[in-house]
């Protein structure tokens, strides 16, 4: 199986860490390789001592990066999990990853008000209340993706509908095989049933 | 094929790198997934900023035991080769790697005289002469491995020599398999051969 790196990008508490796992358990259950490079893991292991100046988060996104290309190129799914704001960095990322590997992003498109009032770990508070500088969202900009491989809207879809969308996308894009080979769907299943039973047969 | 990581440590000069890189070849040949981490590589990529300071060169070596443990545990050999002067810090990453992968560590054993008269960066040269400070060998401590899996002496043996005895090593401990596999030599075919067509076989 040909590795790939699996690139999460979006706002601060879109939903990017959520995703991320729920999509590793389904790739580890197929059998696959897979690691999660979530800001916080990279914070720790990678990035101790990086601000959050733009030079420095822009450092953070390229070791991200440099870490999915040496997993992704030796066959594992490398999933980045970290806001990555800026256009230009990831368009490096994505250039180094797919020298020798596949690269798909997901653009995990929540709109800011939804992210705000998330706040899981409470730092759009802070940074609304100037405690948090160059946060995401409030005072740095966040570019969306023009051209992304999967959009997701976690406002308007469950998690599990999300997951499903980016696992179809790769099962299409031939990077993971599908579920239980050559089986149908259950709405597939659905429709042919129907229609054998419409023909008569069943 | 189960992951591991091979982690060199010796002074500046004494030949990491380029038994880092041989063994690299040989690996590949027999089908594995290598990646090497060697100083450069990762002052690069990972540890832009970082300084020489002891508490910066540790935070270095954790950041390549990172990133090897990432690497091993997904199935692939990672392989180190920086200075790694520490014990305690070697410590540290042989435990963080060995929680669910292979470590094997290989002392370069080489002569402080011996790298020093090779000086292929000329940085010896410059320790010496005050130009470079915190230089493993001069003005800082290089802890001996005690307890190393391999030990290469590059001053009484050959390059091929070390490596072999590297591969070897490997071989014993049932990280790769032997060369050739389950496959018959060329003399055993034609044996074979005969065999067969003595029975009226072939």
């Amino acid at each position: 199986m040909k590795g790939f790196t699996l690139w999460f990008t979006g706002l601060p508490c879109s939903g990017k860490s959520t995703l991320a796992e729920k999509v590793k358990d389904i790739l580890l259950e197929r059998g696959m390789k897979v690691e999660v490079l979530d800001g916080d893991v990279v914070r720790t292991n990678l990035s101790k001592g990086l601000g959050f100046s733009k030079e420095d988060r822009d450092t953070n996104i390229l070791r991200i990066g440099f870490v999915c290309h040496l997993l992704s190129r030796n066959g594992a799914v490398a999933i980045g999990a970290a806001i990555s704001p800026y256009r230009e960095i990831r368009r490096r990322v994505r250039e180094m990853v797919s020298e020798d590997a596949g690269f798909v992003e997901v653009f995990v498109k929540t709109p800011v008000e939804v992210c705000e009032r998330r706040d899981i770990k409470g730092m759009w508070a802070k940074a609304r209340a100037g405690e948090m500088k160059n946060f995401t969202g409030i005072d740095e900009p966040y570019e969306e993706p023009l051209e992304p491989e999967v959009v997701v809207e976690t406002d308007k879809e469950s998690v599990d509908e999300s997951v499903a969308r980016i696992i179809s996308a790769l099962e299409a894009m031939n990077y993971i095989p599908s579920a239980g080979g050559d089986e149908y769907t259950a709405e597939e299943e659905k429709k042919i049933k129907e229609r054998l039973k419409a023909l008569g047969y069943i």
